[in-house]
């Protein structure tokens, strides 16, 4: 529609790949940089001292802009955001948290800074704390998710109505049709998470990547409510979840089930069983391993082949 | 993309009026038809002898095809079918139930068949029925809704894959550019619901028309998941169920809240605290009640508007 987006990042397409944990280290975020796209360092599953390593060898991978996903909650945050400005990495991608508190200072070393919502109630908020460009991710979304559970579809035209900032639209997106819906919707472009983690540079785990490659529709579901809600995959451990879920089970049971370190039992480690699968609705459109530079020429080629389809209603 | 759908239906704009309970008698059904689109009359909230008398109505008010939504759990479906063929119908939308019961006895009366489903697998079982087009609805939908919980930005894709019949996307559209997002996902037409139950022909009561055009993104809720999913705004009644699945009650318990009469008393008659009020996601970003024409016209202008914006990416 526009090159708000692209002109912002300094990217060739108006594609951002998610920061999803366990699966974004340098090779992701460089091969992703390296395509056109922006690609993104997940500091929710590293140390700063690793985060500073993955800048570097990032840096040291692609001469194109690239960014890190910082989960404001995140218990070292302070130590995160340190590394991110010390390093100078121009772009960082705030979520889980008040866009105030870090947004100014990050963007008084001269970094670019969006922010995650799931409702346009958030996304004004974002604007009002001076945020350079909104990502509004709908229900259909791997992990963490709103509490609203507005879906893509219902989601991007009402924050395109409420905020004025260049907008990135998230969840439900792993084909160029799906893309180009998004740009329909409104938005300037597009943030695909699911398709990047079980890309062949994603250092998720062979056993989750094929997992994940062999779902059908329904496999995943939003769980945690009366935590935080998370899209899983209804593995044994999701089923656990459920089954206190179903019986009414309070959030101190809930917390005690979950336990730590899940998510990397799981995506980085490899056990299906007991570990956390956070995976959006649409890996059950996606069959195969691939390397980043298919996906993203695919995502281009299948946008131009729809738009090139789709004819007036006369 | 195509004109399958129009071409198999005899309408103008590939645009079927959902059939929501309480909502669409033959005003509504025949205002839908006469500007373009197939208007339904809703047979989920008639008696037979209700049902005869409004395809009388709506047959003297135009003469364009119009349908019946048939849900075939209804207790008087055998009813139903009956006053349909006689009355010689020419389309029957048929949902929650099992599509070989009727499909081959509606088709050898000369009567065109769509099913509404919310997965490829039930897709690919409404095929085998030999309807003659599939209708696909996302859980951003109003009212009943599937178990999968496949949003329409997901679930549209992998219908179209599964199946080859023509194709209608439902849940998430009411608006011209959500509409042109669902033929990019490879949709042949859309279904909207939640627009047409606000419209001025609409037999809703105004308060609920009132009370859904000031509502808010998360102000609906997909509840009675023990039972049959429906999505519901979040009143006095559905809080009273979210409060008792909350603490894990079972399926009697909330059968029994639920009790008898309550989209009637909701929808209907206007008891905006112990209806049950089934209305879309979408619902927000509706801010006023117009008549169908207008609306149709507004959702083919900003159709064509919302397309010439679209560019190809280079």
């Amino acid at each position: 529609m526009n090159h708000r987006l692209t002109e912002l990042l300094d990217i060739k397409y108006p594609i951002i790949q998610g920061g999803m944990v366990w699966c974004c280290g340098w090779q992701l975020a460089s091969a992703v940089s390296n395509n056109g796209g922006l690609g993104l360092l997940g500091a929710g599953s590293m140390t700063p001292e690793t985060l500073r390593e993955h800048i570097k060898k990032c840096r040291a991978a692609t001469v194109q802009p690239f960014g890190v996903n910082v989960p404001l909650l995140y218990k070292d945050v302070d130590g995160i955001m340190k590394v991110v400005m010390e390093e100078k990495v121009p772009i960082v991608v705030s979520s889980a948290g008040n866009p105030k508190t870090w947004t100014k200072q990050l963007q008084e070393e001269g970094i670019t800074v969006l922010h995650v919502v799931s409702s346009s109630k958030f996304a004004q908020k974002a604007e009002e704390a001076g945020v350079n460009a909104i990502i509004a991710e709908g229900f259909e979304a791997g992990g963490h998710n709103g509490r609203e559970e507005t879906t893509t579809m219902a989601l991007i035209p009402q924050v395109r109505s409420a905020v004025s900032l260049p907008l990135v639209a998230a969840g439900g997106i792993a084909t160029g049709s799906q893309m180009l819906a998004a740009l329909c919707l409104g938005a300037d472009g597009v943030q695909i998470g699911t398709l990047f983690a079980l890309s062949e540079e994603s250092s998720a785990s062979p056993e989750f990547k094929q997992i994940c490659t062999n779902l059908k529709e329904g496999d995943t579901q939003l769980v945690l409510k009366k935590l935080s809600p998370t899209r899983l995959i209804k593995n044994a451990f999701c089923e656990k979840i459920k089954e206190a879920e179903d019986r009414g089970a309070a959030a101190e049971e809930l917390l005690e089930i979950v336990g730590k370190g899940r998510t990397k039992l799981g995506i980085f480690e490899g056990n299906m069983t007991d570990g956390e699968l956070e995976i959006g609705q649409v890996a059950s459109l996606i069959r195969k391993i691939e390397p980043v530079e298919n996906i993203i020429r695919r995502l281009i080629d299948e946008y131009n082949l729809t738009l090139g389809r789709l004819k007036p209603v006369l």
